[in-house]
């Protein structure tokens, strides 16, 4: 059951160790409408934390839904003027900045014409947003909202309850001190990122079955936990739960063939059994048993939309991955297993001021890691080092 | 039930006659998230009758009521500059505006504090609403959305199938033709205003029970149905329904005392049995029931928020007024009754490029119609002209 309580313990954690919302500061939230209970809870803790406004933007997929249906063509990719301002304001205004997400509808658009679909991204907002997570002046964070949809597609029956328990054990709120827990497992992700850096990697391979991918680095690839920090200092956590190390990749260096382990949820289409092949870099090759039009929608979206962004790498030791399930949301099955994301390369992954990210207004997550995927980080010398077996870390 | 055969009608009514929206013209909705079902079937709508991008802004009491609880007393005016611009962008694209109303929790304000509940108003985005609407480059339209908090209103229980049923009468979608029924009503209310537009009044007076005002006209105040047209002659009706004939009064020449016949539901609060007492244009004197305090925080929001920009007569052939109900919801009830409005005068009361409206960033109606009360309007000369006897209109 959704209680005030337990939304209230949820709100503070995203308040105090996701955003880490300093007083005086305005938080911007963007949520579904289906979202609304748990928003509200989160705009009550931000004021009591001394926010100084909350500014909420709901989103609702069904209006989404009549633009694909019903609009026209050329304004399919329309974004309002103001809600790019609205992403720029809070960079000026160094505000905080919450997702609330969890799919209410999974399905909402699978009768849509999947181009239309893909079209339908609102990429001036995206690219905004985008903007505004690389300009280190903002703290941002992502978490999900458990929802009876969200149960439906985790469980396969609306099992509100259940989803609540495992989203709270996920997000370690079944700790007695859930901040002191997650400030425990950040230092063990930060301990494991700067081992990975010591290396020096060249590349990482992984190989299972259908996969043998090797994704090549910039020499200024730095790899990094989920913990933050703005340019005035501030350090927040950007994704709740986060059980990742992550880098960000040559954009022109990466080839192979990859089988994702998990189901991918985009624009509301379930994406299944989705191959990717590539060559130079780019995707030259996109083979699902569901989604791949959207898929192949999404790659052709702009130059970068084609070449990784991001690797990441996680182990069994995640709460998520312990959990044992699909999450049907990226936000939790991405904590599970180690992941590529095409799009976007976050600043974040590279030394201070370094460039050579890929650049694109997307950024989709795509879970590659699991038991029966060996990872190997490759040195310039051609020599690997193991990275994970059977999912177990094998660095230091 | 709400079903969407039922919204369908009613969100086609609001785009063809309310809007009147041209093939191309982006749409701004604001609407309570309470709203969400109807509002997604205004946007299927106006996506099916040409528009090239509907932007949906919800908002959300709780949101609202979390800032007034626990936000900073500076920050309870504040408006985010995006909201502003939001309203400006829609002039300079000559957009459509609808607002989706009908109060889903009355009451959620009541236990707080009245003067922090009337500062949390966000003045500076009403003001930017009537520079749209004053612009004379927006079609706008308001519309009220039957909910199960509205019906708890009106009928002491959550009669919801009762609610719909009402409010398609009040709306004339029991009409086999609503948009024709709408042309012809709207006619006879354009022949009315015409009517006393001849007579050249100089006053209006009030008198029943516990009232007797005048309230003192401008030489340039018109008299108008609320049927509008833009600057390029797209005509449109702002409210549905509407039932009223209105003019701008003179701000500075209403005197004597009034009471008010029905509730005044302003910010989730319940004013009842308000009597409002002016001098030289000004409230001087506020006492009500209930709701006092908010009335008396409203008034001295601004200079111009203690004196008239509107007053409009309403006859007993009114749909609304038939009905015999207390709608709890100003859109319905000033449609049953003469009232007027403390704030801002709609320069569409006055002469074309005239001057002297009141200005101010609220517009609030406050209901003084009724049987028992007399209207008569005023000549230079002293002279009476009756124009309500027993709610029936006098004049040709």
């Amino acid at each position: 059951m959704i209680t005030d309580a337990r939304s209230d313990r949820y709100a503070r954690l995203a308040i105090e160790v996701g955003l880490n919302l300093a007083a005086g500061q305005d938080l911007l939230i963007d949520a579904d409408v289906a979202h609304a209970p748990l928003v509200r809870r989160v705009a009550s803790a931000a004021y009591v934390a001394g926010a100084h406004h909350v500014d909420v933007a709901y989103t609702d997929p069904h209006l989404t839904r009549a633009l694909i249906e019903h609009g026209g063509h050329d304004a399919l990719d329309f974004t309002p003027e103001c809600a790019v301002r609205r992403l720029d304001d809070a960079v000026r205004n160094e505000s905080a900045m919450l997702a609330v997400i969890g799919e209410s509808e999974r399905d909402l658009f699978a009768d849509l014409d999947g181009t239309r679909v893909g079209l339908a991204q609102r990429p001036a907002e995206r690219a905004a947003r985008m903007r505004a997570i690389d300009s280190e002046r903002v703290n941002w964070c992502v978490i999900a909202g458990p929802n009876e949809g969200w149960a439906r597609d985790a469980f396969g029956e609306p099992d509100l309850e259940r989803l609540w328990r495992v989203v709270e054990a996920a997000v370690r709120l079944d700790e007695p001190d859930p901040v002191s827990a997650w400030r425990t497992r950040i230092a063990e992700l930060t301990a494991r990122a700067a081992a990975l850096c010591d290396r020096r990697l060249d590349a990482v391979r992984f190989r299972g079955p259908g996969t043998d991918l090797t994704v090549g680095l910039l020499p200024a690839s730095v790899w990094r936990s989920a913990c933050a920090e703005t340019a005035r200092g501030g350090t927040f956590v950007p994704n709740l739960p986060t059980e990742e190390v992550f880098t960000t990749p040559d954009p022109r260096r990466t080839a192979g063939t990859v089988r994702c382990t998990r189901p991918l949820i985009l624009d509301a289409v379930t994406v299944t059994d989705l191959e990717l092949r590539f060559e130079g870099g780019r995707v030259t090759h996109v083979d699902a048993s569901s989604g791949a039009d959207v898929i192949r929608a999404m790659i052709a979206r702009d130059e970068g939309a084609s070449r990784l962004g991001e690797l990441a790498l996680v182990d069994r030791t995640s709460r998520v991955g312990q959990l044992d399930l699909i999450f049907h949301t990226t936000l939790f099955d991405e904590n599970a297993a180690c992941h590529i994301a095409l799009g976007h390369g976050l600043s974040a992954g590279l030394a201070p001021g370094a460039v050579g990210a890929n650049a694109s207004s997307i950024h989709t997550d795509v879970m590659i890691g699991g038991s029966d995927v060996e990872v190997d980080g490759l040195l310039r010398d051609g020599s690997a080092v193991p990275l994970l077996r059977g999912n177990a870390w094998q660095l230091g």
